[in-house]
């Protein structure tokens, strides 16, 4: 047995979720029994897909649901050994018993620092991957617009579209993002949606039009996108944060949809396991590189939880958002 | 030389169209030279996709835009002769003259109304035709959702969709419409939207969900059926006739898109010319059997194109909206 903590939703949030949503609660951990390990978590992973969740699947008084690293601190298991490192989908817990099920060891590039394994080489890159080549049938030199480029999923998606020798327009909330887009990453051209008015900015940065819309934010972004997609153009559809917390105007130019014979398409992260293999050598070459740069924002400390949360719908992240729990 | 008219666009609607949009203007219409047909107009097809026409490539105080049938009155062209019908896209002229390009000998089936052209095996037809079978990639036995079924694009396609034994919901404007679609043309459940509420009724109306929603509205309409669709759910998008007149609410339930998997397509009648022979071959065959059903609203007078147009708009047609300008 050992004194541990998790994270709860202790009600459902109503627009931006506050403080009051959650709650850190004290909890003691048996023992791994015959065939269990005991994990202790390294990394939890913060992503906006959390947020629709808080209102739907997303238990009351339960940990938080989410994706993490842990460590293996006891083991009576024959898959794992003590001081194992698997990916788990356990929710948020500082430690916590498994069976096994859903633990996936995992063995770190030793050049490569573990918390990239939470981003480009864990959920967000496979799904910028997956969603951008496969969803988004990205053809070379194409002409591309991401939204919210400067997060976890957006600038990696930014970044393959330009080792792909595209055209690639970014847009994101902040200078300060906008100038790692342009300097660091590499962007052709970068909107600060809060400065400028979007659909003006986006039609003067996209002379050539849109072939590839990756959708992140829905509402005005795709509103300013869709009179720019060229005929049978795509728009893969990750996220739409903007209508995550009740907000948001509704769209109003989906006619452009018909003339262009676009192609709208939804995917979740879970859609690429044939792209796994590539993916992971792929993305582990271009990180050793350099030609994938990427940005953290790394909160210290179990409890924090929930302001990384908060924060993430605030903007108040640059790149993956990320708790770190222990080394 | 003969007198002849055409109808104008004399200025951009501005909503809805009003018939001081329009202009029924005399001319003179040449013989044919050497290498052309003289052509007289017998019907003229009224179609929603023109309504954004008029505020886009549709040039002012010229022949509004559109396709139609019309007989060879005089032939100085060797590929036609003198009665051969031929389909056209010449626009609203009660005669012109032709070098022939753009102008398809028509061979009507003698068991066969010639209006039938106009529709089920014309633009229309095909549109339905390729939109949900190609662009919907519709199943045997699939849950369908049509819009404005009782239109001259949405009653074929829910009546392909029956051919194909799948569970098929429509929604019209008008009680008489929707018996026709209940009693005549065999759908399983139909939603008067104007004397119902939509999101509700359509949820009560598809237990099972719907795996293809042929689009043929947009806004409301499409705000109700998103939440419905079942995973890898596909969405044809021939029309949105509700944003076309500037009305209507923004949509706002694309998230649904996501978690679905599902995918939104446009496309136009033009997109199908590989699906010609089937299409015509089939349809022939359910028309002559009696297993595709049609309304026509036809209207006696070329002068009376700009009332069939603005009509359209109002819901005043059963099925396919049509002109006879002769026998």
């Amino acid at each position: 047995m050992t004194e541990s903590r998790q994270i709860h939703l202790v009600r459902r949030p109503n627009g931006v979720p506050v403080d009051a949503d959650f709650a850190v609660v004290a909890v003691n951990t048996p023992d791994a029994g015959e065939g269990e390990v005991q994990l202790e978590t390294v990394l939890m992973s913060v992503d906006p897909y959390m947020r629709p969740r808080l209102n739907a699947d997303q238990p009351l008084d339960r940990p938080l649901l989410g994706g993490g690293i842990a460590r293996v601190a006891q083991s009576r298991h024959a898959g794992f050994r003590e001081g194992d490192l698997v990916r788990h989908g356990a929710g948020m817990q500082e430690r916590f018993v498994s069976d096994g099920r859903g633990l996936l060891v995992l063995k770190p590039d030793p050049d490569l620092p573990l918390t990239v394994y939470m981003h480009a080489l864990g959920g967000t890159g496979i799904t910028a991957y997956g969603g951008l080549l496969e969803v988004g049938a990205l053809k070379d030199g194409e002409q591309v617009f991401v939204s919210t480029a400067g997060g976890a999923v957006g600038s990696v998606v930014a970044q393959i579209a330009k080792l792909k020798g595209c055209y690639v327009v970014g847009s994101t909330g902040s200078d300060d993002k906008a100038a790692w887009l342009r300097d660091v990453a590499g962007l052709d051209a970068v909107i600060n949606y809060k400065t400028s008015d979007l659909a003006p900015a986006l039609e003067a940065a996209t002379p050539k039009g849109i072939d590839v819309y990756f959708e992140n934010v829905g509402g005005a972004h795709l509103d300013a996108a869709l009179p720019r997609m060229n005929v049978r153009g795509r728009i893969p559809v990750c996220g739409m944060i903007s209508t995550y917390n009740g907000g948001g105007e509704g769209v109003r130019n989906l006619f452009n949809l018909i003339y262009g014979r676009v192609r709208m398409e939804g995917f979740v992260a879970s859609d690429f396991p044939h792209l796994r293999e590539r993916f992971e050598t792929d993305m582990t070459a271009w990180l050793k590189s350099g030609q994938i740069k990427y940005q953290e924002t790394v909160l210290d400390g179990f409890e924090r939880a929930p302001e990384a949360l908060i924060g993430l719908f605030e903007g108040r992240n640059a790149g993956k958002m990320l708790v770190r729990v222990r080394d």
